[in-house]
């Protein structure tokens, strides 16, 4: 078990782990930008501390980035300098990757940096939303690359596995980002083309009349700050733009189907994603029952250990726990 | 106020209705393809009758089909020759109103039909669901062409507003044909090509494991059964290819935009559809406050009335009542 954990940023993200953490037991030493929460952080085991310098020198086994990517590069110019890095681990869970590795690699802190991500949240922020079940049957994914340490990997996997009680699956960077253009960023464009198209039609006010639930759900993302939407579409940028690109032929190419009548290529539009329907079928069964099949032992490829691990995400494998070195204990979740 | 309505099929729309006009004193008969619903119905003032040469027979002022769609070319067919068209104005509830017109000419029954298509519905369906609520403050959509009579326009559009107690709006079969494909039939095939798109990827796994609300409401309706999804675009093929064609050309050109970083373009992107959030934002007030604005009267222009009725549609005006033969009452809703 890791000894002592750090947190940069007690937010609602950052808050939470700090939480659950000290509740787990663990030694966890936090800072914040301002010290509006450090009276209630500290009623609940957390040490808070006033400056980044200090948070280095206590000397965490691993020190989480919990801070708004904005923010990211400030931080990393200040610890550079003060962090011990034979003791503490660098870790984040910054919602893209890449990026957050490039401004770690600037800071020249890469041979100490452990990507992760957590998969939860709400609608709230900030030290009063905290809660440390925010974590409850959370899915990390943690980011690896071809320079990435084994032992500091296993450090903060195990952290997550045992300290924190979640899943984990692993990734690299370009895998990470992806996947978030496909499921978030790029849906985010095409509510918004969608919206744009409505309100350039002749037909608009027809339309809304007509408007019901497959609308409503289609565009809701269309509807929040669009600044925003800007903001994070453009900091995956290329993703986006690749996967606009192949939807769009997608779409040209079943209007072709369409319009020629062929009946076969109209089939197989409606065929191809089936797969997804089948994944979310088992998907409700498992949650339902909470049975999420056996527990199975995986090992680890040691000369080739990131390969090893990002083969089993490839398949639906998530990692439960370490019981040895190079074995990991896996459940294989509903897969596609 | 109409003296009698038929109402061809007791499922949950054509039954709703029938409950709803029974309540407001209309007398109403109706038909069913089986009899099972006659029970009830009676017991709620509904007069059932076996055939559909009855229910010519019963001469009502307006006949509403309200039968599937697949089954309305025999329906037609059957009614034809015993039909009292002096008496009789044929209308129906169809969700496509250019192929049900289409099938209206092929009988012979053109001279009699106004379109129309209510906008309700709920997840269940037969006579045991149907529920007169189901139509409060419900909008109607009827549809005309140049040769529709207006008396009957008017005979079907009163029954609505009056003895229904809905609001209406006019539209011609173009209209609502491509505004239900902007709303609904193309956004269906849009979330299946992006399941697709999900599919096709070496990252799905990781995709589905990182997804959160905006893929889940995005891709919703792709989970509903295929090949309903598939016949109801290919009714409304030629609009959906033209949709799918226009937003395509939108993903395409945004993508340019990120990966040239034509900032005015990608601001342009995210502030095209600025008057749907204004025109949800006015909607949500007014739906919170009960309040849709003042009742105004618009005068018809007799000898184009079709045109000027549709004018009103186009800048979102509802029309609540017809305090005269050429006055409409509108409510002017939220409208972009």
């Amino acid at each position: 078990m890791v000894g002592k954990v750090g947190i940069a940023g007690l937010g609602l993200i950052g808050g939470s782990l700090a939480k659950r953490l000290a509740g787990a037991g663990v030694d966890v030493v936090a800072w914040n930008h301002r010290p509006h929460p450090y009276e209630d952080a500290r009623k609940v085991g957390i040490t808070c501390v006033d400056t980044l310098e200090e948070l280095a020198a206590a000397k965490p086994n691993v020190l989480i980035l919990c801070n708004p990517l904005k923010v990211m590069p400030a931080i990393l110019e200040a610890l550079a300098p003060v962090l011990d890095r034979e003791t503490t681990t660098l870790s984040d869970v910054g919602s893209v990757k890449a990026q957050v590795r490039a401004q770690v690699k600037a800071a020249g802190l890469a041979d100490c940096y452990v990507g992760a991500h957590p998969m939860t949240g709400n609608e709230h922020s900030g030290f009063d939303a905290a809660d440390a079940a925010l974590y409850d049957g959370a899915l990390w994914a943690v980011s690896v690359d071809d320079k990435t340490d084994y032992d500091r990997f296993l450090t903060v996997a195990q952290l997550i596995v045992d300290a924190v009680g979640d899943r984990i699956i692993v990734v690299d960077d370009a895998m990470h980002d992806r996947a978030a253009a496909m499921i978030s960023h790029a849906p985010h464009a095409v509510a918004t083309a969608m919206v744009n198209g409505l309100v350039a039609s002749p037909e608009r006010n027809v339309a809304v009349a007509l408007a019901a639930g497959s609308w409503r759900d289609m565009t809701r993302v269309a509807l929040t700050d669009p600044n925003r939407t800007r903001a994070m579409i453009k900091e995956d940028g290329t993703n986006v733009a690749r996967l606009l690109r192949g939807l769009a032929a997608s779409l040209n190419g079943f209007a072709d189907s369409l319009e020629v009548g062929d009946e076969e290529a109209i089939a197989d539009f409606f065929q191809a994603g089936q797969p997804f329907r089948d994944f979310k079928a088992v998907e409700k069964t498992q949650k339902e029952a909470e049975d999420f099949g056996e527990v199975q032992i995986r090992h680890i490829d040691k000369t080739n250990w990131q390969e090893s691990l990002k083969a089993l995400t490839q398949v639906g494998e998530h990692i439960v726990a370490f019981p040895a070195r190079t074995e990991v204990e896996v459940q294989l979740r509903s897969a596609l």
